[in-house]
């Protein structure tokens, strides 16, 4: 996230956004944000967003998500706003839609994903590896 | 793929390798790769391996992908290897494995992706916003 | 659709829904309906919903999508409701939610599905294959 | 699986195949097999692969899956053949493809799908609707 430089944004129960200024280096030959980048983004927002509704001193994990791509990534920044769809003990279920934002600070959905965020617990953390 | 320093291995008609450095500033608190980079080389790879297969003058475009994130992605270098599952005029499905390898050289599968590219024809690219 | 006594309910500009009345032998074991038939009323609503928005004489076939199963799906009927998240010339991107529905009518998220349609012209039909 | 006549083929430890001989009533207005039917198959295939490698009195519940369409799914036969990649205590990560099989036996590969299959040890079942 500091590498890319992208922030976290709102910040509410169960709703995270998190922003990306626009940086050459992060676009393809086009000048389009890379898919990666755009990705990285979203599951950010959807670990994030699962993250608060999780008791206090767990993590949070990424155990699959699902992009699909909707239109080229050009924007002066870029959002990602990921909401909770069904909270669990476990696993949580979450959308991100990422937002390309031009200079009149109107969006333009680029990106959408849906994906699943396990809570790890700090003493259960150890069986990460085997799940 | 600059930026965080990945590299194209192996290229051959419908297979790509693109593999990557260990970095700590790719890797999360825990020290394992960060879910966004290995999705990056892994949708690189499927792209690149589709890409392979295309007529000359063609461009490619991710339309949408799917990553299962199986184990912590530690290691001394990354490998992702993409094969092409089903060619097509238009759209390619491409499946990936992301490895993590040791300083043993030997690789532990850490993620597998399956998703879908799209052939964009020279004159056909200025339609790409509305595919 | 007819197998399983499915339904076309609301027809909206980029929207559908599908309801399915409770059937014993589309049940599992534990009396939750199957995920096959879950995804089946979904799916079929993604793909009307993309064909409301293509032109005349064309045919509409699943590309791939993807589905989170949210809770056991057990109710009186279910409704799968489909809406087109960006629609374009050949490929569209779809979003359904499946609910289950009780006596008193009242709406359960079970499942969510998130997929790509694709509109095949008459003419272009015989491409199919290849794509 | 009864009301479409799937029957269950191979069995071996992570590897499970599920047969489906052609029948009308389960194809669309173009002779191919519904997706939804390709769908039940392959998920039902990773259910059972999943299982194989559960422990005694375990639960098995799908947790989502993606499936890409490849081809038109005309056959006298359809085989789903699913693997299991990486099993867990309580996630495993299945991946199955589904065939048409010809007059001659000879297989062609449709659809494949990757999905999370959920252990449900028999104690922890009522906890199910929390996950």
């Amino acid at each position: 996230m500091n590498l890319i430089g992208a922030q976290l944004g709102l910040v509410e129960p169960g709703i995270v956004e998190i922003s990306l200024p626009y940086r050459a280096d992060l676009t393809q030959q086009n000048g389009y944000l890379h898919a990666g980048v755009v990705t990285t983004i979203a599951d950010s927002a959807c670990g994030y967003a699962a993250f608060t509704l999780m008791p206090e001193g767990s993590g949070v994990l990424s155990v699959e998500f699902k992009v699909n791509l909707l239109r080229p990534a050009q924007g002066e920044s870029f959002i990602a706003r990921a909401e909770v769809i069904k909270g669990g003990r476990t696993l949580s279920v979450v959308r991100a839609d990422v937002f390309a934002v031009d200079k009149n600070q109107e969006r333009t959905l680029v990106a959408t994903m849906q994906g699943t965020m396990m809570c790890l617990i700090q003493n259960r953390e150890r069986q990460r590896p085997d799940q």
